[in-house]
């Protein structure tokens, strides 16, 4: 038995998500696939984060046991022969037994693209959010109201209603914002995030960026842990996992 | 009558290239397509650039007459509405009755996008060409290469065989390359490019960068007018129309 580690970079577009889903292909679902159809094994595959439809992804990192022979290196290789185009296995290795992407998993880093042109992009329409109003967005307005987001804190009002994860509590070591032409990328690094909590926080500074909310008000909405208090969740297609750390 | 100049960025996977073909929209004909729809008249929209089948813009420049009355700024918000989304016109403004997109433009800029990384993206796949040999460029022989190129040239050698074009001396004015992770995008400036001359021209230095061509021996290949000489044609879906140039 062995434990094979995978780097995946995704196109979300045409998929239900990381996880299996009802009446629509998965990301999960299309690598077991592959993996069944090279090894003759239909493993379970640990993926580090559960990304929704329409999400990508640059560093997805996943695990699975197999007794396979195939050289750890080479499961790169034989996946991409019989996977579609827009699923990409980058690196595959084999790490110890009890490694578990998900749990193993130390901080990640995400990133949320927003487009500001007057109409949409032809181009990476798939990629990023365009917004309507992008023109008047205040960078340095932007810049300051992520400033209240990195640190530890509760981010109950940042999370999806719903949501019944007991531990709210998370560390966001920064946010790093890069303007290129009519497009602003967000990085974010931190230990976790809960379900939605890029895309409600991009939300959030980005209305407080165009005036619709204070970023002055930033600390006491965290501290309120009321997420109506908080901005709007933006859509999935600008988000994008783009590396999961370990040890 | 008057003469409406729009400037376009599209997609153009799906298409069988800027001028109409048999049996495959074009980006010319879905234009003028929504031109009739907003209209009622079907105009001869003329674009500064024929771009092949698989190849994308940023900054396509064309022109038609109308008799409509529709202001001329609102010619982009009226097409959007009508059109695909991987089709958007960018800007749409009143000029002279005798500007012609591809008979005035002064100088373009195209771009073309190679992949160097060990496996094709996923997230970009359409817009960039993917080389095997990536890692096995030198970005100091690429442009080392590009240099013999800038200047004014009898360009003959870096045309698609076939074409009957009389006069093939064209000046390029420059040729910048700029590295990113694992794309190595560059850009062509130049008063006018032969047909697949870009294409031809990115072969030749890529193959000068990995040592299957001496870059010594380019200003030998242009003076010579051998097509054969020159390296292989990169396939369309790299390149991009960047930008159109008028006085």
């Amino acid at each position: 038995m062995r434990n094979i580690r995978i780097i995946i970079e995704y196109d979300g577009t045409n998929y239900s998500g990381w996880q299996t889903q009802k009446n629509a292909p998965s990301i999960q679902e299309e690598i077991q696939k592959a993996i069944k159809k090279i090894t003759g094994e239909y493993v379970n595959l640990i993926g580090a984060g559960r990304t929704d439809a329409g999400v990508h992804a640059k560093g997805q990192t996943a695990n699975f046991i197999t007794t396979s022979k195939i050289p750890a290196d080479k499961f790169a290789w034989a996946l991409n022969s019989v996977l579609q185009e827009d699923i990409v296995v980058k690196e595959s290795e084999e790490v110890s037994l009890d490694f578990h992407s998900r749990y193993d998993a130390k901080s990640k880093i995400y990133s949320y693209t927003i487009h500001r042109g007057l109409f949409p992009p032809a181009i990476m329409r798939n990629y990023v959010y365009h917004v309507n109003y992008g023109k008047q967005i205040d960078i340095q307005e932007l810049k300051k109201a992520a400033e209240s987001f990195i640190g530890t804190h509760d981010f109950r009002a940042f999370m999806a209603a719903g949501s019944n994860v007991v531990n709210t509590v998370r560390t966001i070591y920064s946010i790093d914002i890069e303007e290129k032409e009519d497009f602003i990328k967000i990085f974010y690094h931190g230990n976790g995030f809960l379900y939605n909590m890029v895309r409600i926080i991009t939300g959030t500074i980005v209305y407080a960026s165009i005036g619709k909310l204070n970023s002055k008000d930033i600390p006491d909405i965290i501290r309120k842990g009321d997420r109506k208090l908080a901005g709007i969740t933006f859509p999935p297609h600008g988000l994008c996992l783009e590396k999961v750390f370990y040890d």
